[in-house]
């Protein structure tokens, strides 16, 4: 099953070596992970998804609790939350195709962070779905670069 | 120096906690770390901010090398290139607070992706300052969670 993480950590070094070697110890593969500083300094918070044996995650989030530097872990799969995704992608582009790609960039609300005679970046945000569908769309034309962000997630209401 | 790097490394358990550990290693601290998945599926990209010195930042970009499952390292700090941020942000609203901060995510072209009686949850994309403007400006209404990817970067042109 897929798993959603949100983890409050202290901010020093060493934190997220030893919360990314807790996961890797078990074979757990992490597909995204996002590391962003939370309203107090202090604490990052470390958003995790990995696709798991839910008996391991159980294990690896009391293993998290156990870590001098955690705060708090919470397991948001288990909770009504709403999940965003940033990407980048950068497409190529001719005279020929651009007004087509600006019309793809258009229809998925994303927006055009910066355009070269080849190339056109756009920003997107959204579930993982949504970032799928835009990257496969603009597929046809060559993509150069796609850079994401990785999941973040916050409980709803 | 500020310093922003991209690591393009092998998408399996264990390269993450072995980069990690090279920055904890040097009392390095990662500002923000984001992972996600590249173009190809085999490959992630990771990217990563921090506050160094510079030579020790090119003594791990070296280390970065000699990681069997690291394909690529490129230091953007040295290049023309484009950074972006996400931050989910949970306001508290009150009936008499609502029309003010629905004005605010507004003015930063923010989105509002939920909203109960008592909360209102924007998104917004931007640079480090467009976030950190956004959200001192909301502290005043009472901010209930921030979750933030970390910074992503790509190259211009």
């Amino acid at each position: 099953m897929r798993h959603v993480i949100s983890v409050i950590v202290e901010n020093r070094p060493g934190v997220l070596a030893r919360i990314a070697s807790l996961f890797s110890r078990r074979g757990y593969n992490i597909d995204s992970l996002a590391v962003g500083i939370t309203e107090d300094p202090d604490f990052s918070r470390v958003t995790l998804v990995g696709n798991g044996d839910d008996t391991i995650i159980e294990q690896i989030v009391k293993q998290l609790y156990k870590l001098i530097d955690t705060h708090k872990v919470i397991d948001l799969t288990k909770q009504n939350h709403i999940e965003r995704e940033m990407a980048l992608v950068k497409v190529t582009i001719t005279s020929s195709t651009r007004s087509e790609v600006i019309e793809i960039v258009n229809i998925f609300r994303a927006k055009i962070i910066d355009v070269s005679e080849k190339n056109l970046t756009a920003e997107i945000t959204g579930d993982q779905d949504k970032i799928v569908g835009f990257i496969s769309l603009l597929k046809k034309f060559g993509i150069n670069e796609i850079v994401r962000t990785g999941t973040v997630a916050i409980g709803r209401g």
